[in-house]
């Protein structure tokens, strides 16, 4: 099993963090203007991308305001499936550091990396949305 | 051991790109402007960053043009050292595909975890680089 992992600091407050990790609004911010989300436990998130073609279905399997919520991913790519998202904040200053795991891929498989550099842009465009409140989500992101 | 691994995709001729991986005026625009690099194998090549308070040392261990090149991390910071950088370039139509990686780390630690991120950073700022002649690399590089 291998890990993507990333640590990104912005400058925002942690509250607002959170809220751009959990709600419909903050997540069409910066990952996919697609989205169907709620902040409830065990409740189901979708994300939509490529007009629709693929959709990751989610259920949120932790949610501790304002610190950490988790995703686990049901279905929409067969090397997803049953991943783990995790993200973990902390205050640090005035500013807010975030960890992020996607755990438990089977394979370092070239899909991984491509994911692992695109993780990364994603929370370039979180960082910028919740410091400028402007992102780069879906389909507006970059093709990698 | 655990290793950095990315996958991106350039608008470039892959001679373009392994130019900017291996030549003083290509590595300047998208890591460091602070560099001392020559395409030689088992050339020493330096890298400063923070007004030169960090320089991280290599040695030239492949060079295969267009193909292939990596760097034997020879000190500059604890965990760094001994790590091997190699980025491996393939053409994929009209455009060349990166495979990044930095191998051997010890830990996934915090560091691991923000260099990670940093590598994507840098990678899409040796994208546009390549694409479009302007990259961002230190010192104007996003703090992270």
């Amino acid at each position: 099993m291998v890990d993507i992992l990333h640590k990104i600091r912005i400058h925002a407050p942690q509250e607002k963090v959170f809220e751009s990790l959990t709600s419909q609004a903050g997540l069409a911010g910066w990952w996919t203007q697609d989205v169907k989300a709620q902040a409830r436990l065990d409740a189901e998130i979708h994300f939509g991308f490529d007009a629709g073609k693929t959709v990751m279905r989610f259920r949120i399997s932790e949610l501790s305001p304002p610190d950490r919520v988790s995703w686990r991913c049901l279905d929409g790519d067969s090397q997803w499936k049953g991943t783990l998202i995790v993200f973990q904040l902390s205050q640090d200053g005035g500013s807010t550091v975030v960890h992020f795991a996607q755990q438990d891929w089977a394979q370092a498989t070239s899909m991984f990396m491509h994911c692992n550099t695109k993780w990364a842009y994603f929370l370039l465009s979180l960082k910028s949305y919740c410091e400028n409140g402007v992102g780069t989500p879906h389909p507006d992101d970059l093709k990698l």
